[in-house]
């Protein structure tokens, strides 16, 4: 019920096939995976052939956030070099339904996502289409920053939402998700959380089986 | 005197840093990293962390490629990744002496590349300020290309201009390169050569070895 | 009371004069006019030049919709091409009220239109100053698509608003208006309805005159 | 309690410091600087140097309107040239946010600016971070506009938000801002008005003390 | 030997079928198409769906001139559409040598155009690689030009450099092309002239027939 | 036949007319307005309102540079605020001719600029055209630059071709411009140099007059 989405940007691109296996040794099912391109956000993290490659070592469900300008452009490519779950920016997109549709066609799941600043009402025409909203809980692609608490009501809004409409849809948080952030974000509403250093820092399988044993609690 | 550049983009992103250490031994002493944003070129690759993450690696000389939109608003932090050499497109600046300057005031060494169509002479203010040329002898970033030999001509009208002039700077080429146009190239006067697949397909330490010893029959 | 738009678009451009003087004998008013510019929708139509010349052959309404980013840059020269009705899109005007105050200023009358991701708040501020509103049901300038069902939400809260208002507002809908399609979105409160290929394909005059009975349903 | 902001931009460039001292002498204490980038505006106004220039004569608060697209680019260097406000386009930042942040964190106050067809609802994650709200009367940078009335139902929208939640966050009215339309925007809830030929035009300083005295009126 | 090249601009486009069988029947081969898209140049003209009606009714060779930015984007849709011959500016494409090599694999031909302020030196890495040159002698896409004589020089110039390279490459010039202009241009060394009101103005046989004996002067 | 053009960008903006008429007393018969967008160049300087206002104080020769992008959008507003020559950037104009030929349809004089890395051969079509040329010493825009002294070989090279074509037109030198430099440049063929701080810092009237006495020093 619970997903753990490790983020590997905080991973070792060293030996990126050897820090996701641990994280799947650890319970973790997803694997988040930031494409940023130096526009949409100030900083280009990776693309197509990291995922391409990545994809050769595990069957983990590749979870891919496209912090990219248009990115209607790159959704075959990406989804061709193993996405399993593609997520595109509200403020990205002029024709969003129509990138929300060609996701779908390729073959994966369309997932949202929203900056700290964006509100859920933008998204009012789309939410019943998309497999998963991600609500950005920092602003993608700066470094240094802290979770955005405000964030939580937006959390809280979509799974009012979903739940009314009888929908199952994913809800993803993304920024500043640690022990301490966690337990709020899952009363709130989150099921899908990703977490970069908290996984990535130390000892990979056991910080995985930490948020494992979080979800637990909740699952019961 | 001659130094080949394997190209990252061909290698295993899964296992980075095992088969660079591999291109290592072989004899390779640079590392060509082609950071491309899907802007300036139609697909994104990877960018600063990947670099900072292999930086830990190896002390091979990093050869970055920026295949970028104005790329001047990177190199401070491509060369805090651990960037030596920053070589930007001439097609890409509006303000190619000031991000030269911006290189070099980095620390690194500054080079500049040509697409397969761009004149030398749109370089002829700058050309004595470089350390380094890119002659581009495929398209930057579109797949399946071969390599184009007019742009060979670009090789020896700089070759001719740097021995003019007294200038060791270096020539490098990138595209299509392996044993069989090798020769062609410095023969007109490459002293850098990027290979992709050709050092990255197979037995990685053989195939530099092999660039090594066609070297050597130059060097004597 | 209700209106067809036949749309240029499914026309022959051989014989644009002719196509469109078979739609007015069938009982058409308007002729729709989809300007696109290849960079607001991946298509260029048609523009100035061919509006112009068509003027010089009928004196049905000009709705000319601007599938074109930053509009406003166009008003003027649409106006003097001959269009009655310009209408822009919400998504590709910073200065929306601006843009509005240009199409009233230049003597044509002023629409609105929606991507069908856009939710009908964006326009909450200006909905009172335009003639009318357009709700797209398909992704404009792609092609292939079907009528996306859940824009008729937003003719309905658009109707209910312009009522509540005691507003006479024009509701256009365009995208997969067909005979099949035409009875709900008539429900739904819309009353300017464009249709292509349900026009243009075959006989014309005949084709019109079918639409134009279903309206007579209606206005009883 | 009630701040009038008189606008640079109506005053005479030859002699800026005597114009603002004279503002000064009449009991203003804001100077409202409108920087225009020609792009979010068709209009280039004046940015760091012009601004630096006048710290140097007046205590004066400089509020700064940032008519700029991305202004997240300039919120570092206009603080360094002498900003206490700092004001930012909803329309013009995709990471929202994030500059809000960056203009904290400079020291400067924050505010955010609506044109007028933008509405209140986009701004609904970020109201409580803010210390100032722009409501734009006018289309920002195209010349000879009247005061836009339905821009009122914004400044009340947000004093009762602001009031029920019980915060004292300053609403700033900029665009035909005169004796004639000041009242309805202070009952309205606006208590930060910008004036630009109403204070400039003619004597300065007996231009000021007439708003300063309708103020009064309200201050009681 | 020379070529007369009608530009359907001029042409009516309520009756375009009619009007270009009218230039096939005076003698013309070629019918000159300009895609124009309101950023490259501004105006919008026509583009896909116009050029596909069009290619219906004549085998009147299409030169299409597409004055749009990164015309890459459009090869495949262009040709798909009907175009022979597609000739993309120097100024809009950043990987020209890309363009031309993505024209030839769709089967048509390649042309580069020039602005009239851009050197022929600009071309020099791809002037062995294209079908046609077309020297602009107005500036695209402005209307109420005159012919702009110093544009003869790049004539000129690029008759010489495919003479001593015993190419026989065509050279397009477009841009007040009339009876008395057009001997100057073919002594220069141009064979493919186009003409616009010169040939839809007035009897539009009689006119391409007034060219064609023009030619005849020269064939001889 | 020397001329001092002494650049608003280094005086004070608080008291730009008396600034101004210091400037005038000492000799100088130009000023120097360098209108930056923050776009072409990362910072914004001043526009249209500060060039109008300063019209009012005095009869200099208002010499424009346009360190902005597509500046023929901006050419009629700047002339009608006071502009007596426009100078464009090479680099920023898709159509330079066109750009030019708008600049002489408004009654100002017409020159080009070029980047410190841009040859004189770009201009090569429209040297016969221009009023000026303007070779920047230093990258546009950016502070803390150096003069950069290979752009003295630009200047040699245009003087040549002048002199060859028996024109008289203006070479201007922007950048680095101080008592030191100045004698180079002259030798090497400017007639118009730009000077800022070298002017404006201390005692204008006298600072002008040594750059008076300098000149005469040639002009004898």
């Amino acid at each position: 019920m619970y997903i753990l989405a490790p983020s590997v940007l905080a991973a070792d691109f060293g030996k990126l096939a050897e820090d996701t296996a641990k994280a799947r040794e650890g319970g973790a099912s997803y694997l988040h995976l930031d494409v940023m391109d130096g526009a949409f956000v100030p900083s280009i993290s990776f693309g197509m052939p990291v995922i391409a490659s990545l994809r050769g070592y595990t069957d983990l469900v590749f979870d891919v956030h496209m912090m990219v300008e248009d990115p209607g452009r790159y959704v075959e490519s990406i989804r061709a070099a193993g996405a399993d779950i593609i997520t595109v920016h509200q403020e990205a997109c002029t024709h969003l339904d129509r990138v929300i549709g060609q996701i779908k066609a390729s073959g994966a799941k369309a997932g949202v996502a929203l900056n700290p600043a964006t509100p859920v009402s933008t998204l009012e025409c789309v939410l019943d289409q998309v497999d998963m909203v991600l609500v950005m809980s920092v602003n993608p692609g700066f470094g240094g920053q802290k979770f955005i608490p405000y964030t939580l009501d937006k959390v809280r809004a979509l799974r009012q939402y979903f739940d009314r409409k009888g929908l199952s849809t994913d809800i993803q948080v993304d920024g500043g998700v640690n022990r301490d952030t966690i337990r709020p974000l899952i009363e709130a509403g989150a099921n899908v959380l990703v977490a970069g250093s908290a996984v990535f820092g130390g000892d990979v399988k056991a910080n995985v089986e930490t948020f494992m044993n979080i979800f637990k609690e909740y699952e019961r």
